[in-house]
C-alpha cells in the first residue's frame, strides 16, 4: 500500500499539539483498493464518540462501498472535478443530521455543527489508519435529499470520501499540483477577545 | 489540580479507535483556576489545523477569560442552568462562522459543520491536557450577535467553556448526577448502507 505523506513533515505548529492533527490532511489520490467491513466500522466508531447537545448523536452516515449497487447514487452526486479523483475512493458517505430533538421536535440550533464534530473525529481516525478522507461540499445537496430519500426533517451537511492511499501521479494535473498538506492562518488571526474585530 | 476520571476507563469501544476519542468527555465541574495565556493557544492552535472546504478556515473564536473585563459580556449570554458551572470556567468562547467565501462572497453550504471540525480538534486537545472543554447551545444566540457585534454574514455556532478540573461535589444537584463520561447509540444506529432508512 501507499504510504501518505505526513502533515507533521511540512507543518510547524506554533504551540505544543498533539501530532495527530498535523498529521491529518487531506489527500485525493487513492488507489483503488477496498477497505475492509472492519475499517470502515472503526472511522464510524470514533464518530460515533464525538459529543453533541444533551447527547442527542443527531448525526447520520449514509454510505455506499465501490462494488455494490449502492455506490452509483452517492457517485452522481458529485461535482465532475470530484469525480475525477474520487473514482478511485472505497467509500463514499453523505453525512445527514437531524435538525429536531427526538424527544421534543424542538429546532436543534448545533445540528450541522455537532455533526462536524463526529466527522473530525472520524477524519482524525483515518488518519492514524493511514487512510484518506477527505469532506467535500462540491456535491448536489438537493439531489442527495432527492435520490437517498433523506426526510424533511434532516439536513444534508456535507460529502467525504474514503481510500485507500494511491499514486499523486495519477490525479488530473489541477488537483495533483495540490496534493499536499496546506497551511493554515496564524492562531491570532481566528480568535478575537471580546467582540467581534 | 484535580485529575479527571478519564473517559475510556467507563467506556468501551466497539472497534479499536484511537484512545482519545473514548478520553475526551463533557465534564462541568471547574476549580475557577486559570489557565495560562500558553494553554489558551495551545486550544487554538489545534482548532487551526482543522480541515475546511477549499481551506477556508471560516471559523472564528471570539473569547473572555474570567478575570477580564470581557467576561460578563459573555457570561450574562448563558441560560441559567450554565450559568451554575460556567462560572468556575477559564475561558468561555462563543464560535462564529463565515457564512460566505472571503473570495467572491457566495454561500459556503458548509460553515457550521467546518466550525465544528475546529470545535472537535479543541475539544480533543484539551482532553489530552486534563482540561475541561465543554461546548453549549444553551445561550442567547441573538444576544451573542448583538453584544459581540458579531457582522450579518457570520453564523453564530456554539458556545464552549473550558478550565481546570473541579470537585464534582461542589456541582448543583442536577448537573452532579451527570457528570460521567456518557454513553453512545451502537455504531449500526447512526449509519445507513445507500438510502435513508
Amino acid at each position: 500500500m501507499n504510504q501518505l505523506p505526513k502533515g507533521e513533515d511540512v507543518r510547524k505548529a506554533d504551540h505544543p499539539i498533539e501530532k495527530i492533527f498535523l498529521q491529518r490532511w487531506s489527500p485525493r489520490a487513492m488507489s483503488g483498493e477496498p477497505i475492509s467491513e472492519q475499517e470502515m466500522l472503526t472511522l464510524f466508531e470514533a464518530a460515533r464518540w464525538a459529543p453533541s447537545t444533551y447527547n442527542e448523536q443527531e448525526w447520520r452516515f449514509l454510505y455506499a462501498r465501490r462494488e455494490t449497487p449502492h455506490w452509483l447514487a452517492f457517485f452522481d452526486l458529485l461535482v465532475e472535478r470530484n469525480q475525477a479523483w474520487c473514482a478511485k475512493a472505497a467509500l463514499l458517505s453523505v453525512i445527514v443530521a437531524h435538525k429536531v430533538f427526538e424527544s421534543n421536535k424542538k429546532p436543534n440550533p448545533v445540528h450541522a455543527f455537532d455533526s462536524g464534530l463526529a466527522y473530525e473525529n472520524l477524519a482524525l481516525q483515518g488518519a492514524a489508519m493511514g487512510l484518506v478522507v477527505h469532506a467535500m461540499q462540491g456535491f448536489d445537496f438537493e439531489g442527495a435529499r432527492k435520490s437517498l430519500a433523506v426526510p424533511d426533517d434532516y439536513a444534508v451537511c456535507a460529502m467525504f470520501a474514503a481510500g485507500r492511499p494511491g499514486n499523486p501521479g495519477d490525479l488530473p494535473a489541477e488537483t495533483r499540483e495540490r496534493e499536499k498538506p496546506s497551511l493554515r492562518k496564524p492562531v491570532r488571526e481566528i480568535i478575537c477577545e471580546g467582540s467581534f474585530k
